[in-house]
């Protein structure tokens, strides 16, 4: 049942007087339930409940955070219909999408559940002392990985699921030990507390400090900036645009104590087709990204914004299949008012620069809330003087750039901002004729993808979900499969610490039988 | 033979015409050689050398960047006399820590040659793909770390060799495949110019790419401010003082694309004597104490400047102890002037406050430049109200806190700032009464230390050399240790990528043999 509350540990509350309603942007109308925004002191409760469960949370073994883990996935699964109506209701997204990313979202808690029960994720590792050693004894350290502290969550707009509520960041936050606050996304506030609701069940079946989790409603950027500023707050969370990351990166870096902000933000994830391809299955090629530009509305992360060849026969006979394939898709309904008008905008602004040519715009009677795709075509020159062009629109829009040379375009592609992904659409060998165009794509993406398409991001260990700035704030982690945990936790290390007093993963019988790097050797025993 | 040029690349080079000397702290004079600052258009030239040697350097193999650092350790030992000869010049430092030093410096880079050339380090990880997996084919993903790009590392005072030229930023950010330019430290730039002239040795015998590394001189912040500002740096490395630090992290996250800090900053590593560790052999502990406090006249960043206890006949005595063997050290001579007048009025900032007992403090007709080591102690409540007591005076001085309580003592833990190490002394099974105690320590520090001293940090995997700021800037990597590599990468993955276009590391056939995590499994097939 939606009750509009914030959940402040395990208890609803609805302290304050500023509400909001969620839209269905099928129906371009406001949904029943109205929310009420957590209060500057309900936000504090919630703060101060994480940082005393952390104190406790932090120990719980493996087992019994991989007990919690299963328990959120079984209520989620246990709200049923309610919780399809209420994601289609408040996104516009289908029945299926929506049973699809659940069965996303609880297969992500059920992974990190059984990685912090086999326990090896806290990369052990041992080097016994050496008492005799001279001229200075060598001392016993030992190390693993312990969580940060009470972690903020920024919800997703286009994932209300896996990117949400009790989605990636905070399942590998939960598995990590950290205590959760997720500032709602307010565009999907009920399916937000459906969630919310879940959690909180299982933390009381499973006997979690109460704390451990909070969910907090909000329609401004108060209650995040209250969040982001606290002292007791470690790290953050965020799926989203530039803007947002950036401005909460930026709270992040100015506090007192500067904190962590794990941000996955915006990308155009380049695609280049190399020549041969274009020439031998460009009508394919171009069918293949027809569907999936607009798969979703295009309101995908690793939606391909950018498409690159050498102008020639191929390439215009790509373009024409494009604009033709394009026109022929169904247009889908946007997630909500906001990114509509956003995507007509950037759409139209991005098409009414100088010198692009539009070869598909669907801009007629639709339903409103409904994203008309599109595609446009810019010479190499054009691209590289202007530099509106490089924005990414979030939608179903994709600009082709016909380059007059292989130069040309390597110049783009070292030139790009940071990315998510980079794909090469390659005939045969002919990839290897290119390793300098290659190595200028490594550079500027996390994945790099060969004839394939940058949607879809397959949850395993193998997966980076994150790139240069701005595709995400750091690098050096991904937020995408079970090595998204290590955003949350720091190494620690014991000295010469009495054996019984160790946690399991650091004892010399090793308990629990993980796999620990002692004394430079990998082993389990 | 030192010259006071920059090395840019391979070139010596000396545009500018700011010049400084490096002081001799024992004698009080300058030193001979006059050193001359890189110019803007210096640092310019090293930086696109440096971007231009990463589009090779970061393909090179483990082999050939094994064969690089060790090539750097050897000449580091070539230059003899000559290198220890500057080192005590310009620090006032015993010949036999300049052997020491030097030692550990060869060892680092040694032990990172190992790292990357067994290869197991990039933490190789496959996901073989389902072609015919329904709903989608899943992809084959395989992933690995990669460098991030040119990194700039700020060489500190303290340790001219282990910690600055080829110390380890440089080792592991040069084994990463990331080339490196050091703004080398103003008051042991000829030590750091012999370094350097070691370095580039070792890149002209093993054909590495000119700009893999440079040096720059400088004597104000404008060089450190530019280097850390340009677009084509991706990382910094810095150990020193928390303003320092603090204002390159300040740069770093103002940059249009902000990039990643690692600054290993100040710590006053708090010290907990318990009763009876207290009662039993406080005054051994008082000796052992002492002369962790003046080692190397308190000079590192691991010194216990803060040592808390609970008031009492045990505490008394081990004041008293630690009072009168402190008096009997010889004191030593500083590392410069700077440095011995930084601690001379931190130290009496500290001793000039409200209720603070001077229970030693040699500040008689010491020579100059020589830090007279002192300890005061204060009340538990005196130290809570004045955050003065809080700040580090780097040096050999340290503060005994008189707790009233336990409680006042955990309290007072609870409220530090993030330390690099704690320490707890113990009698016997004495800290398994005090569980609440060790975890509001852990919270606050990277490195738990039992019954020892904090000063020595081994060079180990299980060393944690970083913790909560600030300690260090991102507490989720060590400086110290075959992990502090981890810092200059990031994980990259392949999609469906042609197994002969992949890096070895990822080929289906293992060709370096190393450890990889295949579908969920380790091993090295």
């Amino acid at each position: 049942m939606i009750t509009g509350k914030n959940h402040i540990g395990n208890q609803l509350s609805s302290q304050g007087n500023i509400t909001f309603t969620t839209i269905n942007p099928e129906l371009n109308a406001e949904n029943e339930y109205s929310f009420v925004q957590a209060t500057e002191e309900e936000v504090n409760q919630a703060i101060n409940l994480a940082e005393e469960a952390f104190h406790s949370y932090k120990n719980y073994s493996g087992k019994r955070k991989a007990d919690f883990l299963r328990a959120i996935a079984d209520e989620i699964e246990a709200l049923g219909d309610d919780l399809i109506n209420t994601y289609c209701s408040e996104t516009g997204l289908p029945e299926g999408r929506a049973a699809g990313e659940r069965g996303r979202t609880v297969f992500q808690l059920r992974s990190f559940a059984d990685l912090v029960e086999e326990g090896s994720w806290v990369e052990a590792c041992i080097d016994t002392g050496i008492p005799d050693r001279t001229p200075v004894a060598k001392p016993d350290l030992r190390k693993m990985n312990i969580p940060l502290g009470p972690v903020v969550v920024f919800g997703a707009s286009n994932f209300p699921l896996a990117y949400s509520t009790a989605g990636g960041d905070t399942a590998a936050a939960l598995a990590s030990g950290c205590p959760v606050i997720v500032k709602s996304h307010p565009m999907h506030a009920g399916t937000g507390e459906l969630i919310a609701s879940a959690i909180i069940k299982a933390v009381e079946k499973t006997g979690m400090p109460k704390g451990v989790f909070s969910n907090v409603n909000s329609k401004d950027y108060a209650v995040g900036q209250q969040l982001v500023s606290h002292p007791k707050i470690k790290a953050v969370g965020f799926t989203g645009s530039i803007k947002g990351g950036r401005a909460l990166l930026d709270i992040a870096a100015k506090r007192e104590e500067p904190i962590p902000v794990f941000a996955e933000m915006g990308s155009v994830n380049p695609v280049v087709v190399l020549p041969k391809a274009l020439k031998n299955r460009g009508k394919t090629i171009a069918q293949t990204f027809a569907g999936s530009i607009t798969l979703g509305a295009g309101q995908f992360c690793t939606n391909p914004g950018l498409i690159l060849g050498v102008a020639g026969e191929g390439l215009s006979g790509f373009i024409e299949e494009l604009g033709s394939k394009i026109k022929g898709i169904n247009p889908s309904c946007m997630l909500h008012p906001n990114i509509y008008e956003a995507y007509k905008k950037g759409k139209s602004e991005a098409i009414s620069q100088n010198k692009v040519t539009v070869i598909a715009d669907l801009d007629a009677d639709l339903k409103i809330n409904y994203g008309s795709q599109a595609v446009a075509v810019v010479s190499g020159k054009t691209f590289i003087e202007n530099s509106t062009l490089h924005h990414e629109v979030f939608g179903p829009f994709s600009i082709v750039i016909q380059c007059e040379t292989t130069n040309e375009l390597e110049q783009i592609i070292e030139n790009l901002e940071g990315q998510l992904t980079g794909t090469i659409i390659s005939d045969d060998n002919e990839i290897s004729e290119y390793p300098s165009l290659v190595a200028k794509m490594q550079n500027r993406v996390g994945r790099l993808i060969f004839n394939g398409v940058p949607t879809g991001v397959e949850v395993c260990p193998s997966m980076v979900h994150g790139g240069p700035y701005p595709a995400s704030t750091d690098s050096r982690f991904t937020a995408v499969g079970i090595n998204s945990i290590k955003r949350w936790v720091r190494p620690f290390s014991f000295q010469n610490w009495p054996n019984e007093l160790l946690p399991d993963e650091l004892k010399d019988e090793n308990p629990l039988g993980i796999t620990r790097l002692v004394n430079g050797q990998l082993n389990q025993f």
